[in-house]
């Protein structure tokens, strides 16, 4: 399947091929990735989206005091990978039979920006800090991530994850009021302490950094008081995280159990969860194969 | 279900609608959250509510040196809500048959202590730092949060927290003496050091901070031995997290079997939660069929 | 059962009362849980114990520049409580049936510790750093905590952390070389950045710091090359955490597993999980009773 | 099962004893582990490893301003251990039948490893950065770990993390991307208030730092806009732990359900996991009762 098409999976139709045969062809090398030229395709593209990248970090190290020569060089390597993925972008419009589509696709938006501001820093003369914005080629890895073998096992926890996600909101509602509450009781009591909670969403700040147990030490409590409640909220920002973790872990063993349950004994009525299973365990009785696989239940 | 019932849900009598029939509609608009029109008004109490605690997160900002006009920005704001509180807490003294003990409910509390703070802060005149506590506004969201479907889900998890609880305070109390013993501990070797571990509650305090690996480094231990200690409380800290993970996912995981695929005992009504039972393992009644997964005792 | 007993269970002959009546009936007081009059001396000594505690953390606050008053409130109540547990002791000694083996159990030589430092502090003058060690009569709440009904339950994890204990204990060796290798290689990486890494302990150090996540800051990279491999890791103190809480949950999970799986069906041999079960659910048969609790595998 | 024999498990032939009787008698006690000499031999070389590392390590504390007596005793305990670890090495190619794959396999790397620096630092003056090397000395521990009863119940967290692999590298590719996106926002946001984020790659080494919950404080966002941003950094880190940890506690479910109680069928050998099984489901015969528990296969 290509991956335009999984974008369009909500009932409106695909976005496939042209119809000239040229068009058929590009398009199995650039969007699909089954044929080996078209993974030869997805490998090279991979390797110029990290090439890009590194690129854009490195011109970033020296961005105030930067010898020319450095300079120029990740100047040139950006030309040459804005070139490539110009022409990539224009194969793409070229191939697809519905190229507007694919322009306004999820894919689509991520190559446009990520050409857009290596040609828009020479007509704005300022606009050097789009340079990082180009880091969002990365997302383009995904595409090609997404055919990946480990992707297909990877829906599984996806899965999970959108099962836990309802009861993670409520959790994460009553953890962002908890900090906020807690904030503004620290910058109550360390207020006068000249501690660094000067004011409400700063002591927000605080609250976070250390309930995450990230603890930079900018802003830390003086008083006794605020050390004791500083305290709770450590012990509560430890406690807390195993919530969110065990129903997550219960989520992903119930996908599992949930995986192969469908076949029933058509004669005892059990449900077996063993995919190999050729007779009910229970009466012995022969039982039919196994549903297809991709059935939401089977991709645990 | 109305939320206050909820509260009262230990055999008390509810606490319902009035008599008469504006306090009947009234009520179904303030305190349930089934029609479209209570619905509404949870919105908008909600849209409030946020509005409410933002202008006093950011009211707090200059707190010191405030421009007049962004000071009276928001205290026009605050007036606005208070005033709009004020209203919305008539209203459900009015429409409630027992006003008295929905005042005292904890909602009731929560709704009023959201009020106290605007008025006793013109009555007593240097009672600014009131402005905070306002923040427990925070509190009435969760009112409305629980009427969200999620929630009914969420209770899975509170069911299993409150199973594990008590084991998670035996390894809390455990946790205490250990923190307690090993910050005297630290004092004792680093008392000298002059790195801040200047008495044992100090040194308590630090323990906790590594402990729970928030590390703000503000003590920091400098001498040999205190920098082993140290490495030994840590790596205890970062192990001791799993104890409680694992409960507790354990926990989640035996709820979820509980209520997984439960089914009924045509005669004696035992609900048992395993797949392959055939008959009741109470009365010894053959049992149906498995019911189709996706209940909503599934869902817990 | 008492819990000095329960020290001895490995085959031991028991700790238990004198011959005389009056030593039974104190025995049953001090060491017994299970009377009135013995849960009412439990929490008069969680009391004395908390209060101690206290009181040593409080003595500590001003220890260098202590106004007489402070420093002498604190002598007061710690010679007080120093004459409690000293009759405590005494007591134990004259109603136990082999005091001397009492004296080297576990909770006795805690008992002992708890008094040796306030006489040890007037025979030697500069003792006071003694002081300190009094905190370990925090031990003395586990032997209370031991009756409490949650600690009962508690038994399911340690037996858990018991069985994964080995492989955790690879896995720790593991750790701690890893440890040892990376913090190596930080010294030498850094040792010419004067940015703390002075030698290989101190570079383990803060590996152990690192990977905990605690980070302290006070030893921190500054070069490019030691900015890597410290994001290394970062990300593998990171990673590493879900092993032991993977195997620790999954034990949790067995040990659930176990509980109660003791019964066979008489006529197919299936194990019943249940522990309400009286027909086996997959044959109708009638089943015996449910084993004694308190069994190993019930414990969970 | 010898170690080496271990590493070559890949259908290759394996690394034996020599022919000569002597050779099969070195054989046993220096690769092998049955043997009382075997085990003797391996704890003696635990004991000398450990040494070696340690004085490793001392020696390093004054590398700059060594007091001659304190360098020359390490110095003196390294060339004792190199000449242990050089016969051990002499020994190891006498009596191994394929010496030259001997010294190509991991453990005889590390071998050779363990002894060069020693030596490289007489003929190379200023080679003394080679002394940390040492340290890889470590890796030997493993060898002897190899055979401890424990790391064979070790292997099933490894087969479980061999299985989680696939879906954790998803996830980490994620990050990894999510992480540098992150990194350079925050290098536009804070670029300007000199806070440290002076480029993209220090961004991105803070947003490890950070998403880690390790942070150092040493680069922290001083804008307001950046400590939102550094807010949702941390939020994020400190949610997505539970991700893999819920995919490898599912996974050594799943290890320990295949491996738990499992029941061969007498007519085809398969092994059933199913407790409640009567007849094999995969050829319909009936299978007995279920094994005791607690069988070496329940240990995984």
């Amino acid at each position: 399947m290509n991956d335009v098409a999984a974008d369009k999976s909500k009932g409106r139709p695909k976005l496939g091929p042209g119809p000239a045969g040229w068009q058929r062809k590009w398009y199995e090398v650039i969007f699909e990735h089954d044929t080996p030229a078209g993974r030869w395709f997805d490998v090279w593209l991979l390797v110029v989206i990290v090439v890009s990248v590194v690129a854009v970090m490195l011109e970033s190290i020296r961005y105030k005091d930067a010898p020319e020569a450095w300079y120029d060089t990740w100047r040139a390597v950006e030309w040459i990978i804005t070139g490539l993925f110009t022409l990539e972008f224009a194969a793409r419009l070229a191939c697809v039979n519905r190229p507007g589509r694919y322009v306004f696709s999820f894919f689509g938006v991520v190559d446009l920006v990520s050409l857009l501001p290596s040609y828009l820093m020479i007509l704005i003369p300022g606009a050097q800090s789009l340079a990082t914005i180009r880091t969002v080629r990365l997302l383009r890895v995904f595409r090609i991530l997404k055919l990946a073998h480990h992707v297909r096992e990877g829906q599984g926890w996806l899965l999970a994850l959108k099962h836990t996600w309802p009861k993670i909101t409520v959790f994460i509602s009553v953890i962002v009021c908890t900090i906020i509450i807690l904030g503004s009781v620290m910058y109550l009591v360390e207020t006068d302490a000249d501690s660094g909670f000067d004011n409400i969403p700063v002591s927000v700040y605080w609250a976070i950094v250390t309930m995450t147990t990230v603890g930079y030490g900018d802003i830390a409590p003086v008083t006794p008081l605020g050390k004791t409640i500083a305290s709770l909220v450590m012990l509560l920002g430890y406690a807390i995280i195993i919530v969110p973790t065990g129903l997550f872990s219960a989520e992903v063993m119930k996908q599992r159990a949930l995986r192969g349950t469908e076949r029933s004994c058509p004669r005892c009525a059990f449900n077996t969860a063993d995919d190999g299973a050729q007779y009910c365990s229970r009466c012995g009785e022969r039982l039919g194969a196994l549903q297809p696989t991709g059935t939401p239940q089977a991709d645990a």
